[in-house]
C-alpha cells in the first residue's frame, strides 16, 4: 500500500487499518528477526513520554527507580516452582560469550521478580525497611509461540515494572489498590476507557491473584494493558526474604508487583485513531502543533515572516512542542495530510488573509474543526483547546467503550452480541465450574469478575444468587 | 566496612574510597553474575536524569529518538568484517528459547550499528532523506575478558548512541564536531572537567577515526566516557545504504557514531565526591534540598510545624525536589551524616533558635559551609545558592583537573609525572612510530592528540618538528 494512499477504514477493516497506520507512523516490522520491532522516531517519543508520565506517577507515590540486570542466571529463574513453570517455555537463552560456553545459562529476563528477590534478601532486615517500593522501565524478552502482532504481542516488551513488599498481607492487598489507582490515572490521561477485572484464570505464574484492565477495541477483542498481582509470600519463601517484625518475631514478606508495557500505545492507536490517521493525547504528543504557512508566490515573504514570528511567541510564551513545516516541496494540502495522519492534536495554518484579518486558523484534530482566532487570544485559545481535546477524546472514548459493553440476560444472546463485535456483560455466581462452561459453551473467553461493581441477579449458568459481573469476549 | 564506619580517605586511597562509597550510595555488587550490577534507587536516578539532559541536548539539534532490538542476528553482526573483527571476542550469543535451538544464534548487541544500519536501508532513498540522526538510550552487553570494574567496566552498560548519515564526508566531519559539542555540554552540566583526544590507537570497531573524551582520576588513571566516532562508509557500503545525490547520481552514505555509557556516574564519582561522600551536581541531584527539624522535646511539635510549612512553602514556589527528613529514630547529627554521604547539595537545619531569629539555616554540601537565611530572602537565596553550587563544582573540579595535566620536555621525565598520579603532556611529531616508541620506553598509554590545540616544539622523541600535543598516562 502506498504511503499516499487512504488508510483502509476502521470500523469495516479494523485490523488491516491498525496495521497499516502504525506501519505509517510508529514501527518497522522489517527487522529480519519474528516478534522484534523496530521503533520510529513517533513510536519512541509516544512511548517514553508515556513511561515519564507512569514514571513520576509512581515517584509521588513513594516507589523508587532501580535498574537491574538483564542476565538472570539460570539458578535464580528456578527458585520458584510456580514462576518457572509458567515461564520456561519462553525464555531465551543466553549460553555462550566469545567463544567460551558459560558455566551456566542466563535467561534474557521475561520479568524480573526473580533478579529483585534477590537481592531483596540483602536489602530487608526488619519492619523499618518496609514497605519497600520499586520499580523500572526496561525490555523483558519472551519466546512467543502465539502468533506475534506488532505492539500487542512481541517477543522484546517494552514495559515499567514496579515490585513492592510489605509486611503483613493487609498491607499487600492496600498496595493492590494503589496499584490500580496509578494505572488508572495513566489510564485517564491517555484517554484510554477500560474496565478492571479480577482475573479467574490464567492469573500471572508465581502470583496468588491478579487484576488486569482491559481496554475494548473496535473488532470487539479485549485488550489486556495492566496488571496488578498479588504474590503473597510465594516468592519470599523461594527467596529466603525475611524480616524481624515489630514484635520481634520472623516473618516473610508480603509481595506485589505490576507492569505495563507497550500495549499501552497500541490502545492509544485502535482508542483514539480515526480514518485520517492517529489521534494523539496533547500530554504525550512529541509534536503538540503544527504551524503550516500558506501563501502565494506574491506574499511568500510576508507570511512566512509572519509565521516565523508566530512561532517565537508561541515558543516563548509556553512551553509546547512546536513545529514549523515549511518546506517547500510539499503543497499545504500534503502537509496536512501528513500531519493528520501523524495525529499532531493542533495545526495552526497561516495565510495572507488570515493576516490581513489579525488573527490566525487552528485545525483541532480530534474533530477536525477549524476556527479563525484573533491575534490577541491566541496563547489562551491555544491552552483551552488542548485541555478541551483531552476533555472530549476522554468523553468520546469513554461513550463508544460503553456502547461495546452489552448486558446479555441469557447465554443464548451472547454469540449475538460478540459477533457483533461486542463483549457480553453477565451475571455471575462466582463459580469456576460455571465459568468454564460458560466458556466452552459459547467458545468465548470469560475473562473475569468486574472488580468494583456487585451485581444483583441469578447466575447466567446455573441460576442460583449471582454476586458478580462478569465479562465474556475475544481477547487478544 | 560497616555503614556507620569513615570512608577511606580519597587521595590517599582512591580505589578503596571509590569502590566503597559507590557501594554504600549508587549500587550492590552482590548479584550473582559477575561484572552485572543492580543501580540502586540513587544510582538509577542520577543516570537517568543525566541521560535526559543529554537527550534533550540531542533533540534541539534535531536528533530523533527510536528503539531497535536487544537482539541482533548473527548475519547482521557479520557484515562489516572490521566491526566483528573487533566485537566477536565478547559478544554474548542467545542460541535457545524455549526448548528450541534458534536457527541462526543472535548477539546481545554490543552496540547498534548493525540492527540500525540494516533499516537504514529502507529509510534512506535520496539526499532529501539525508541527514538523518537517530539515538536510542538502552543497554549494551560486552563479556570483558579484563578485570571488570563497577561503573568503569561492566558486562551489561547503560548508554546512550547516536548514529547520523550524511551526502558527503564533509558533512560527516561537521557532524563529528555537533557531537563534540552536544558531549562537551552534557559534562559542563555535570561539572566534569575534560580532554577532547584524537585517537591514535584502539578506534572503534568499523569506524574510521574517533575522538574521546577523558577526565582524570585522583589516582592519575584517565578515563574514557565518551567517544565521537566517524565510520566513512565502512558500514554503508557493508549494509547497502546508498542514496540518490542533489545530481542524480548514486553514493554511499557517511555514517558517525557517539556514545556516552553509565562511566558518566564514575566521573562524577571521583571528580566531586569528598571523604565524607558525594557531592551531586544540583541539577542531576534526584534530592536537591533536605529539610531536617532539629527539636528538644519541649519545642517539638513547633518546630515540625515551621517545618512542614516551610517544606510546603518551597514545593509551593519552586519545583525543587525537596525531601523532609523527620524520622525521628535518628539523630540530627546522624541524619547529616547520612545525606552527606548521599550528596544533597543542600541541607536546610530548623530548629527553635532559627524560628526565634525569623530564619533558618542553610549548609551547602561542596563546601560544607553553614549561613543563617532571613525568612522573607530563603527561595531567592536557594536559587542563588544551586548556581554557586554548579560554578564552584565547576571551577574547583577544572583547577584540580588543570594540576593533574603536567608538561614534559624530555621522555626522562614523564615516568615520574605518571608516578605522581599525574598526566604527562608532551610534544609530538605525528608519526605513529614515534608514539608506540614513546609508550614503551615509559611503559604507559598514548592515548592520543589534543583535537584543539596546536604544539609548536619538538618532538619528545624524534625531535622533528612537533604540530601536536599528546597525552601519556595510564587509563581505566
Amino acid at each position: 500500500m502506498s504511503e499516499q494512499e487512504k488508510l483502509p477504514e476502521k470500523e469495516k477493516n479494523f485490523s488491516e487499518w491498525y496495521h497499516e497506520l502504525i506501519r505509517r507512523t510508529l514501527i518497522d516490522q522489517r527487522y529480519p528477526f519474528q516478534g522484534f520491532l523496530v521503533y520510529r522516531p513517533l513510536g519512541a517519543e509516544m512511548f517514553s513520554r508515556a513511561i515519564n508520565i507512569l514514571e513520576e506517577l509512581l515517584r509521588e507515590r513513594r516507589h523508587q527507580k532501580v535498574y537491574f540486570p538483564s542476565l538472570i542466571p539460570e539458578k535464580l529463574l528456578k527458585k520458584e516452582e510456580h514462576h518457572i513453570m509458567g515461564v520456561a517455555h519462553e525464555v531465551f537463552w543466553v549460553t555462550n560469550a566469545g567463544k567460551t560456553n558459560l558455566e551456566e545459562p542466563a535467561a534474557l529476563r521475561p520479568t524480573s521478580e526473580t533478579a529483585m528477590y534477590e537481592m531483596l534478601r540483602y536489602w530487608i532486615r526488619s519492619w523499618r525497611d518496609l514497605p519497600l517500593k520499586i520499580f523500572q522501565s526496561c525490555s523483558v524478552f519472551r519466546y512467543e509461540t502465539k502468533h506475534t502482532r506488532p505492539l500487542i504481542r512481541d517477543r522484546e516488551i517494552l514495559w515499567n515494572e514496579a515490585h513492592t513488599s510489605h509486611a503483613s498481607m493487609e498491607e499487600a492487598e492496600e498496595q493492590i489498590k494503589e496499584g490500580i489507582e496509578i494505572y488508572t490515572k495513566l489510564y485517564e490521561k491517555l484517554a484510554i476507557p477500560h474496565i478492571w477485572i479480577d482475573v479467574i484464570t490464567g492469573v500471572f505464574a508465581g502470583a496468588e491473584s491478579a487484576k488486569e484492565a482491559y481496554t475494548i477495541f473496535p473488532d470487539g477483542r479485549m485488550l489486556e494493558m495492566g496488571s496488578v498481582n498479588n504474590l503473597g509470600q510465594r516468592f519470599s519463601r523461594a527467596f529466603d526474604i525475611k524480616f524481624k517484625t515489630r514484635d520481634e518475631k520472623e516473618d516473610y514478606v508480603y509481595q506485589t508487583c505490576y507492569g505495563v508495557s507497550e500495549r499501552i500505545l497500541s490502545a492509544i492507536v485502535a482508542v483514539h485513531g480515526d480514518n485520517f490517521g492517529l489521534v494523539i493525547p496533547p500530554e504525550i504528543a512529541p509534536i503538540q502543533i503544527v504551524l503550516i504557512p500558506i501563501f502565494y508566490k506574491e506574499d511568500r515573504e510576508e507570511v512566512l515572516k509572519e509565521t516565523y514570528k508566530l512561532k517565537e511567541k508561541i515558543s516563548k510564551e509556553t512551553e509546547y512542542r512546536i513545529v514549523l513545516d515549511d518546506n517547500e516541496e510539499q503543497t499545504p494540502g500534503e502537509k496536512f495530510y501528513k500531519w493528520e495522519l501523524y495525529g499532531v492534536p493542533l495545526r495552526i495554518e497561516l495565510g495572507k488573509k488570515d493576516i490581513e484579518k489579525g488573527g490566525i486558523t487552528i485545525v483541532r484534530r480530534d474533530i477536525k474543526k477549524k476556527e479563525f482566532v484573533e491575534n490577541k487570544k491566541i496563547i489562551e485559545k491555544i491552552k483551552f483547546l488542548f485541555e478541551d481535546i483531552t476533555r472530549n477524546m476522554q468523553k468520546r472514548a469513554k461513550e463508544y467503550h460503553e456502547s461495546k459493553i452489552v448486558f446479555a440476560k441469557k447465554i443464548e444472546n451472547i454469540p449475538k452480541v460478540i459477533n457483533e463485535n461486542k463483549v457480553a456483560k453477565i451475571v455471575w455466581c462466582g463459580d469456576i465450574e460455571c465459568a468454564s462452561k460458560i466458556e466452552k459453551q459459547v467458545n468465548s473467553v470469560f475473562v473475569g469478575k468486574a472488580i468494583d461493581e456487585k451485581a444483583d441477579g441469578s447466575c447466567i449458568w446455573c441460576g442460583k444468587t449471582g454476586k458478580f459481573y462478569g465479562y465474556v469476549g475475544k481477547t487478544y
